[in-house]
């Protein structure tokens, strides 16, 4: 049989895009992905190229490349504008519009400052290869400028260095640093001494890795006072200025004074949520995310999937998390009910995360694993982390060279992408 | 016999400042590497991060990393602003003033754009980090612009590459463009063929590579016309504009309309032959090069040193070619010069630099070297070209990365740093 050709655009290579995209490969379907870059972000590892670990060349892939053996997929580089829902459309910058059959969305999160955006430029988050360049330049050069400090006060002020926000990222941030002033620097300088650097992980609840369970939260504690992090928790940041940044715990004020603060805090879907919100009946969660069926499709609209972290589903009460393995599960769950309208098939059951475990890493050789039943740390979680993040780095170029890179750092706490570029 | 600490001051970290720290690192001197950026950057390979064959992580060391173990020298991150040469002193911006005894000038080059500043911005040069990233940028850019446009005209203008140009670095990068188009996005795109690019290579000499014997120019020609690169020689670029390039041959002008330029065509020297000029009656030459002495010292300043692209000296009429090995045998002598003062024994004989050769890369197994009597090409010339880079790049770790991904690229021709990053 050939009937007209089915259309499929795939808005956003991430996670859920990409995973899209490779299930839909050898079917019948014509398949767009659509993207404002031109690479595939490895972003779990995002934090290695912000503390200098991995080179950003080593954790991206060129979409075009993941994707050229597929004949029936092309990619588009360009940003969504719009959707036309009625006519059933894309609609891109500069004009270009390109009409669909199913349609996946899949643009992700990006940071949240909450009510204060103004924050930003003071303690920027990291969410893009942009972001990471930049954090690797700002912590490098606040060693630069305490080393080149006249007055012991600024000198200070340069070494110290404030994280707010102690989820994974946050806590692998903290984690890096303090391996970079310990470790990595060390004898590097002569005036200053790197490893008497203050590092600060700020967090609202009351203990680092507040998705964990307890045992491994204490552990992780344990591994990041040993890099000399001191975690501050059930404190709420109030303000950020140039001097650094004002904190409230019970029913007190405290200024903490730094020159280096990165944001590690909140996240809120990207705009296209917004736009489809206001193109239809489904509701945002207060995020912004799409809140999806069971089926990733929205109500109303069964052409249209909602897939990785824009998307807002629950399991018995919890939200799926925002996580890799979702997204990419989500991917393939959305191509494949696609696939089976395509072929006749019985839909799929409604989606469920098959939670596979979660694991942050604190510094070499530190890390904690949560299987559910079984909780392991350091030593062996780590190399659990290091297995299942080369496993699924895309490229198997990147794998080698991210490995290679890996053992050097293993042996010797080395970390070569130190490059101070951009900025002021 | 302990005297005074004779302090050497070494104004850039290149390859004549760092192999003059490290010829000093064995000394009683105490040596201080002034620095704007905080790595050294091995500058042949420039050309293969502007074209995603190299991250800039691969072919930059951290200067703190590289003299870690020198426990004599320091590394500072600053900009001269002034010599203080009565009192012998650095400035520094932000006020702070370094003392010298001896002094170390090598501060290298820059693009130069003759009398059209304005050009920089519609052709921009090959000289940072910050040139080859954006370069990589407008080229990748180009093929998705082109993918993307509706008309034939546009998609023609943005297929089109200029390269002003032929010596070394507008030959390479030529080559390498020509190589993405050919050989790395074949397969990548659906409306667009990459191959059906115009690479053009302009020069106002006769000739390719005009530095090299006739024999390897041919040669070289014929390498970039295998890949797509034709090159127009004897031309002169009159004008730059949006729309492309304005050249004059031969009593008629012509415009050739293109989106995407690159210019390789000259240099000058660093601001800092200028300053030295101003507080001294040494000469400089018609790019800013200082007219050194044959000890690399200037009349009436024994103390004072210019080392590397900065310097200007002939040898039986002929300058000393401004390639890295010219400075590193200049920076090793300026060093050693100094030590033999320390130790009170003879000057060293005048400075003669030794020609080791000349190699430049086409493309994959193309190269063309020049060793006086011996003139290769081909295979070997490109398996002499690789020995050589690896072996002088500065890092155990950098020097496996490189060669992991030349690996790969021979293989496959795989470019693995393909990001479009920054920009617009």
């Amino acid at each position: 049989m050939n009937g007209p050709l089915h259309r499929v655009v795939i808005i956003g290579g991430g996670f859920a895009g990409l995973y899209a995209a490779k299930t839909l490969g050898r079917s019948r379907a014509g398949v767009t992905v659509v993207d404002k870059r031109n690479f595939h972000l490895f972003q779990p590892l995002l934090y290695q190229v912000a503390t200098g670990g991995l080179s950003p060349g080593d954790i991206a892939a060129p979409l075009r490349a993941a994707l050229r053996r597929q004949r029936n997929t092309e990619v588009v580089l360009g940003e969504v504008t719009d959707l036309d829902i009625t006519n059933r459309r894309v609609l891109l910058s500069g004009g270009a519009a390109l009409p669909y059959d199913s349609l996946i969305l899949a643009t992700g999160a990006q940071h949240s400052y909450f009510d204060h955006p103004e924050w930003e430029a003071k303690a920027p988050g990291l969410k893009t290869i942009e972001d990471a360049t930049e954090i690797r330049r700002r912590i490098l050069y606040a060693f630069e400028a305490a080393e080149r400090s006249t007055s012991t006060a600024e000198r200070q002020e340069w070494l110290t260095f404030l994280i707010i926000g102690a989820g994974p990222t946050g806590v692998e941030l903290a984690g890096a640093i303090g391996e970079i002033a310990n470790k990595t620097l060390r004898e590097e300088f002569r005036r200053i001494r790197p490893e008497e650097a203050h590092i600060i992980l700020l967090d609202a609840t009351s203990r680092v890795l507040p998705g964990y369970p307890e045992d491994l939260s204490r552990k992780a504690e344990r591994s990041l006072i040993r890099l000399g992090v001191r975690t501050r928790s059930g404190v709420r940041v109030t303000a950020i200025n140039d001097t650094g940044v004002t904190i409230h715990a019970a029913h007190s004020e405290e200024h903490i004074t730094a020159r280096t603060i990165f944001w590690a805090a909140g996240v809120q879907a990207s705009s296209l949520g917004r736009i489809l919100a206001n193109h239809t009946s489904v509701p945002l969660d207060r995020s912004g995310r799409v809140m999806v069926s069971p089926d990733l499709t929205i109500p109303g609209h069964p052409e249209i999937f909602v897939a990785g972290d824009l998307a807002h589903l629950e399991h018995d009460g919890k939200p799926v998390p925002g996580v890799a393995p979702a997204a990419m599960q989500m991917g393939r769950y959305a191509a494949r009910a696609i696939l089976a309208r395509l072929d006749g098939s019985p839909a799929p059951a409604p989606f469920r995360y098959l939670d596979k475990g979660s694991l942050a890493v604190i510094g070499r050789a530190a890390a904690v694993a949560d299987f559910g039943a079984v909780h392991i740390s350091g030593y062996l979680a780590w190399l659990a982390w290091l297995f299942i993040h080369l496993m699924y780095i895309v490229g198997f170029q990147n794998r080698i060279l991210v490995f290679i890179q890996w053992g050097f750092h293993y042996l010797t706490f080395h970390r070569g992408a130190r490059l101070i570029t951009g900025g002021k």
